[in-house]
């Protein structure tokens, strides 16, 4: 382990000590301006608070349970340690992220309404995205590199931070899954109530499921984003470390390099564990660097300085790796690796814009014209061509990762496209906020519209969040093989042979997962909002006054989210469960080998699953706001309408079931990687 | 090779000969009665020779080309010569059923409109369904006996017969792919013609696309399950053979066998290779006795009749392949792996009943109250949850045929599934053509209308052609599988491990092919469609007096099922030459374990996307016939037009893109299977 390690959770304080006083200089701007717009405010905050304060409930109880069950297998305190260390960084990271964003929106938009302008709103959104993405980075490299600090001796080292993931995923499953169902539920659910309910006001704050659909379309996506690139990020750092910890490091290994020449095996191990880390710490100070140069960057803040900031960010973390790796004595390859990873994730958000926003999507537009089934049918066919692409991106860099530096490579390549998580995260949360403003200000009885700009703030907002979401996407593959790499190696597997029946069996066992969480989820969403439906009802009914909007008659969108969550996560019980029980259950009957095939039906599937339905959700959207913006007849006509039914089978695909499996294609092979001291090569059955 | 193996192309004789009479019976039963009649039979006949004509124009276009490159690579006549034996029985087959389809169709509508009864017309559909039936089997086992027996002795039979399997799915390629285009694009493009042109009659026979439409749902959906199944018979029972013929016999392994006592290892795999043509030849006695058992069978000719029929032959097949097992003196294993492979079967076909037509799918009718997007969605959602519980199913028989008789056991299963190819070949094509009485009954100009009568045919249609559906499915899978094994078998490759990135690469560009076909597929029904709305509405305008129905106007069916038929095939080059090509590519560039891993990609994800469209398409149809039965509004309802929103996604799903992956599944191994002799262990590239 190199010494430099110590610097990791150094760097990871500074980021925090930087992401707070952005967080307070964005807290000490004007809040909402007229007291209508405060209390907007109030209640998207209060209901924020709400879906937190639920979560958080479900959360202490799943770690009440998780962590005797961990120290019973165990037998010792370091692992459940790491588990709750883990567990308790995400959670937090969420809760920065969500505080941040209600606070960030609030501001952004009334600097937009004073000032009238994009720029000064932008500003706002971005600066408080920049304190999300920091804290994301910073939070992970204080704990990790303090992990690696004080037990970087430990020849079970692999072992106690292999928990770490396992806390991280678990709290994504809760906010990616349960936040994914969560927010679309209330989407739909408020939506319902105003069908089937006479009188009860749409888009008013009067109405409990209008706040509690802005608490989703907020709090929700923003705490399933950050859970789950937490996770990416953890999981990826610590799949290269165990790579690095576990691979052979032969003499003939050692003479292929000249670098390495003189080195002892051991050395070079640490070195190889230590790296990841080191490579991150590169990763957090381009991003803070590409966060820094929205000062630099002169003309209009449009789509443009959004790529300006990632490939700057991009380039300098590029140039550092290069700095780490040749500085430390180890192979170039290993630096090739972190590049191909690095360009495989430029191309994959970009093949994701392509898809939903370039012209394969304006195909889709057109199909308005046909009628609800065929903009659907184009919805779908696009969803599966724009899977083709990122699947040869994904292979070519495995591929590349390989053969650069072996299996190592593989790693460091996950490495490569997560370690400038921060400025993604940014990106992601400031497209999330300012995607928000609009739908803040516009509320009828607010008495003022941003029309002219909100149109603008539309349209960079949902590409930043596009450019998120193709991030996910990618780094949950990357990182999901890289730990699948990290399995084998840690259960001393030489292959998880396929042509083995028993192993094939497994592959369909686990390309089964992902196709029954995204059926669960997709039903969730109608069963929860139906829950919500009942609530808002119940609301107007029990509150004097709400529904000819009284003066002092204020509706409880506190319990209406609280209902909603409590839906939302008992309908991700199923999934959830699906992905952290099918493993053990498989690997201890079957044995590890057939547990490796199951990873990979898993991964294979789930990635498709994710690429299709995020793909087709996010090119139907496009089509209803590009009808909206009047072209095609315009709102209200009958390509409207039928843009509407695609968006309505989409956003359920894009928000929900589509993210939700990139927590399942990780959690998997993270569960495998925990339980490898407990599996035998046939398990229980096989065995024998 | 056991002597018995000469008795195979006698059964396979027979069965052509029983054929024929059956067809003869048919053909001698008196046609259609009205002049009017007869002359929708004349169009939908001519209709169907011009769509075999242009597919056998582009099927020997596609064999001069083929011959010739076999040739060049193989520089011997016997895997060419077996190319086109497959290539051409299995056109024979299709012409077979087509033929028959579209003569028993008419005898069937009009013995049902003759004695206004059921059971008449079931008959007749029925009889001309087991003349496909054993057609299908008889041709299959005198062609395949032919080559066992001719050169059983020659030590490379595997690769000569593996040519066979491949002219078998080249020209499933053009029937399923090319077939199930033109059968979706030409009903969509009548209906659209109907929408677009003012004027056009609809459900009218001067309508060019209305014939079209009903040669597309008789000869087109007939010609694409014949060539699909026949491709999966001819593939299990090479399969299972190549597996008998390269598995290695060792002494532990006679040991481990008492009733292999004292034989020569030769011995042994002489016996293993020929066994699968004669469980084969069991499978097609029992067929022929499940369907002469429709004499006995007393009670009322509903679904129970078809399942009677089914678990009938199914039983007898178990009772002789024991018998078969027993007698040969192999162990008892391998019958049990024949018996894990017809449960198989039986299971998958239930399951597909079940989703479409049982509980899950009475959701899907109800959510045709809330609009044409929640239809879509429950189907979607049920699509993919119908996926598992198949998957599970194919996990254990994989499973059991391994634990039972090792490799050999796959090709066993698969064999099992497939044996009994003439009774499910008959129930399917019983089912398409009942499914048409009622079509071709039911044209307005008729005069007469068969309602009460056509609601019970077209529910026992429906559930034939859905056993048919769920057995293509289930058994392309079990014959994917048996081939991938023998193809591994035969390059000598001792693993497929995912854990080596090239490999896991290779799973990630085998991923890709179905999704981009899948693509391809539903794209093209609609491309397809709009040639097809061109040639009508050029109908209308150049034949004088067709728009006002004059006497003597008549329309040119023929022409408009040739454009159609060219179109689809246009289309049909794209996907199809994607599972011919990418795995001679991968295989020659990165050697035999990468193409390994490719075969499982596309298996896995082919299988899913399958049982995805199928089921979901299945759900989405039944839904809307369930409607149409008058409840939930009837037909004309709002209810109505949400469920054939679902339609109109489903179809394409069910009959093109879904059965396409069907042939996606098996083609890539089968090609693979035959490029062996020219793999290298690493290829090209990872060979140096």
């Amino acid at each position: 382990m190199p010494d430099a390690i110590m610097i990791v959770p150094f760097i990871g304080v500074l980021s925090l000590i930087i992401a707070m006083s952005v967080y307070l200089y964005v807290k000490r701007r004007p809040p909402s301006g007229t007291p209508s717009m405060q209390e907007v405010e109030g209640m998207i905050h209060e209901g924020a608070m709400a879906f937190l304060k639920k979560e958080y409930l479900g959360l202490v109880l799943f770690m009440i349970c998780a962590v005797p069950l961990l120290w019973f297998f165990f037998k010792e305190w370091y692992t459940p340690g790491a588990f709750v260390s883990g567990f308790l960084s995400s959670i937090i990271s969420v809760h920065i992220g969500v505080k941040t964003a209600t606070r960030g929106n609030s501001r952004a938009a009334e600097a937009a309404q004073k000032h009238g302008k994009q720029a000064e709103a932008l500003k706002i959104s971005y600066l408080s995205g920049s304190v999300v993405g920091l804290s994301v980075g910073g939070l992970g490299l204080l704990c990790l590199g303090a992990w690696f600090w004080m037990l970087g001796g430990d020849p079970n080292i692999s072992r106690y931070v292999s928990g770490f993931t396992l806390g991280a995923s678990c709290v994504a499953i809760f906010f990616r899954l349960g936040g994914g169902i969560f927010t679309k539920a209330v989407a739909l659910g408020s939506e319902l109530a105003v069908k089937i309910e006479a009188g009860i006001p749409q888009d008013d704050h009067r109405n409990p499921g209008v706040i509690a659909n802005k608490v989703g379309g907020n709090a929700g996506e923003i705490a399933g984003m950050v859970a789950d690139l937490f996770e990416s990020y953890a999981a990826a750092i610590i799949a290269a470390a165990v790579i690095g910890a576990v691979i052979t490091v032969s003499p003939e290994f050692m003479e292929k390099f000249p670098v390495l020449k003189g080195k002892e095996a051991g050395t070079v191990k640490g070195l190889f564990t230590g790296l990841p880390v080191l490579i991150a710490i590169a990763g957090q100070i381009s991003s803070f660097a590409g966060i820094v140069s929205m000062k630099a960057f002169k003309g209009p803040r449009s789509v443009a300085f959004l790529r300006f900031n990632i490939y700057l960010a991009d380039l300098i973390f590029v140039a550092l790796a290069a700095l780490v790796v040749s500085r430390m004595g180890l192979p170039s390859g290993i630096f090739w690796a972190v590049f191909s990873g690095v360009v495989c994730g430029i191309l994959i958000s970009l093949l994701y814009e392509y898809y939903t926003s370039g012209p394969p999507a304006t195909y889709t537009y057109e199909k308005a014209r046909s009628g609800p089934a065929a903009v659907i049918i184009s919805g779908i066919i696009l969803g599966m061509r724009s899977a083709c692409l990122p699947l040869i991106v994904l292979g070519a860099a495995v591929f590349t990762g390989y053969c650069t530096a072996g299996l190592y490579g593989l790693g460091m390549a996950a490495i490569g496209m997560l370690s400038t998580i921060g400025v993604e995260m940014t990106i992601d949360a400031h497209g999330t906020i300012t995607d928000n403003i609009g739908s803040i200000s516009e509320m009828p009885d607010r008495g003022f519209s941003l029309r002219g700009i909100n149109e603008g703030l539309d349209r960079i907002g949902a590409t930043a969040k596009a450019i998120g979401r193709g991030f996910a996407t990618g780094s949950s593959a990357l990182t999901a093989i890289a730990v699948f790499t990290a399995y084998a190696l840690m259960t001393g597997l030489k292959t998880v042979n396929v042509i083995n029946p028993p192993v094939l069996a497994g592959v369909f066992i686990g390309a089964m997962i992902p196709m029954f969480a995204a059926a669960k989820i997709l039903g969730s969403v109608g069963k929860a909002a139906f829950k919500i439906v009942e609530e808002i009802r119940r609301q107007f009914r029990a509150i004097p006054g709400l529904l000819e909007g009284r003066d002092g008659a204020r509706p409880d969108p506190e319990t209406c989210v609280s209902v909603a969550t409590g839906a939302a996560i008992k309908e991700m019980i199923c999934p959830g469960l699906a992905a952290l029980i099918c493993p053990v259950a498989v690997g201890l009957l079957f044995g590890s080998e057939v547990l490796g095939g199951m990873i990979l039906g898993t991964v294979i599937t789930g990635l498709l699953l994710s690429l299709f339905m995020a793909n087709a959700g996010g090119a139907w959207d496009n089509a209803k706001r590009y009808i909206e913006t009047g072209r095609f007849g315009g709102r209200g006509s009958d390509n409207h309408r039928a843009a509407k039914a695609g968006v309505m089978v989409g956003d359920p695909f894009k928000d929900a079931s589509g993210p939700g499996m990139n927590v399942i294609v990780k959690t998997v092979p993270v569960v495998s990687l925990v339980i490898t001291p407990f599996l035998k090569p046939g398990g229980l059955f096989l065995g024998l």
